[in-house]
């Protein structure tokens, strides 16, 4: 037993990893431990065992632990059905799984849904509870990149709407299991390159699966190098996502929340729009949600 | 020896195999054989000793050999230099490679390029010739479905433009390597999720981007089956590029050369447009542009 004394555990548990967070009542983290076992890679019966491991040190028992992603859809630990939006980004209920062996209280945050059109969230709307506890009041649209991008609107502490976008994984997709691997860079950039592919496809939309062969072709006809490659296919991929999510930004006022560079693009492209946006760190947004969904169970 | 006396042979040598077949001076097929032997897995110095094995029961001294396809890419036996459009399908020049070992006559057919935008073929080029020595003095747009869609405008026997779109390995790696993989059948169809797929995406080209998540949402929240999200991605897929190529075909004649249901789907597609293409089957196609590459080579 080490000599943290936390008050409660903060858990984030998604697809490919898991973060926990030793806690003390008012949001102080005491503590960090993490795991690389996911949703992903456990059946129901693991996560008890996966979670017993990672965070032994700090357990005393009863223990409160709040927990939010995947470990709650229905391949999860425990399935903690979708909220239908309009809807508080933390809804009223958690689902609990069953824990056997010690007497641990673990509380996992509902998703977030929508009918029509169908769209599903489960982990962001933690962290737009946390932005959401550091601005009172906030009205506007936030955006969370990321493999799948969510673009929410939040209106009176209530999450109105929101859409989701698969660019983070159609840019892997294309650029790892597609002709233009041989033409695209690993890593690399080229900032005029990514500049010009956005505007080209928020200009027009329609053109994007015309454009992507041509990465290929100006490759091998105009030595078009493959960090340019990268970042045009990058900024035809985020253009065409701003053109389609336009009627959701335009005139709101607007949040990116995530760290680094991926953030940063849709920062600078939204600005090339004449559309400033915020851009805010993820790291503490998602420990601010769950200590909001704390405070809340603890009244 | 065979008692196959063949006056050429005709070969189709792609990225994942090839094809060759004995012929009659006046383009009858002989006999045919088949290797897996791809440009993808072969070096240059593999070219030789692979079409020898595969038509040695033919070859008598000397032989001419006529190639088409990836052959003649940077990577394949020889670079056979793109032609630049306009251009006929068949140019003048072959390229030729150097063989060692027997007296044979090969000649690689090149690609053609376009400079603005940027794009090549190599292979439909062929096909193109095959197409038009049947349809003497044809005039409109020919389509080729695939991994790599070509749509080509032909005038007065010459290759005007042409633009390329990835549309079937779009839907690869879309389908295989994302999400969507847990919602989306490896067989099966839907005629009717298709044809409203590819109705949505021509009326709303721009929203591509935002439809692709919903068929995972939708298999979530709405028990969207596997077989519908299957010939929806394709029906967007395929709607998103008719959208983007519609200046090309709009009021033009159109064939779509290709075998079984893939050029089937563009023929629908098209139909439901008011643009009625006449599909032409696409194995003997390549072998009656091969032929009339020889017969040119003859005079």
């Amino acid at each position: 037993m080490s000599d943290v004394t936390s008050d409660w555990i903060a858990v984030d548990w998604g697809t490919s990893n898991m973060r926990a967070w030793a806690m003390s009542g008012s949001g102080v983290v005491l503590a960090e431990a993490t795991s690389d076992k996911g949703m992903g890679e456990l059946t129901r019966d693991g996560f008890e065992p996966e979670l017993l491991k990672t965070i032994d040190d700090w357990l005393k028992c009863p223990t409160t632990i709040i927990a939010c992603g995947m470990v709650g859809s229905r391949q999860g630990w425990v399935e903690a059905p979708y909220t239908t939006v309009p809807c508080p980004a933390l809804p009223e209920g958690f689902a609990r799984p069953v824990v056997k062996n010690r007497d641990l209280q673990v509380h996992v945050i509902p998703g977030i849904k929508q009918t029509d059109p169908a769209d599903v969230m489960r982990g962001e709307e933690t962290q737009i509870a946390g932005f959401l506890a550091r601005n009172k009041n906030w009205d506007g649209v936030i955006c969370l990149p990321g493999t799948h991008t969510k673009w929410v609107h939040v209106s009176a502490d209530e999450v109105v709407s929101f859409q989701t976008f698969m660019t983070g994984e159609l840019f892997a997709a294309i650029s790892e299991n597609t002709v233009l691997r041989h033409s695209i860079a690993s890593k690399g950039w080229d900032e005029d390159a990514f500049t010009n592919a956005v505007e080209e496809a928020m200009a027009r939309p329609e053109r994007l699966a015309a454009r992507l062969f041509s990465l290929r072709a100006e490759g091998l006809l105009d030595d078009l190098s493959a960090n340019a490659a990268r970042a045009r296919l990058s900024g035809l991929l985020i253009g065409a996502e701003l053109a389609a999510a336009k009627p959701c930004w335009l005139g709101q006022q607007i949040a990116v929340i995530g760290a680094g560079g991926l953030a940063k693009l849709y920062v600078d492209a939204l600005a090339a729009q004449h559309a400033p946006a915020t851009q805010v760190q993820a790291n503490s947004i998602t420990i601010a949600g769950l200590t909001a969904a704390y405070q809340r169970l603890k009244g």
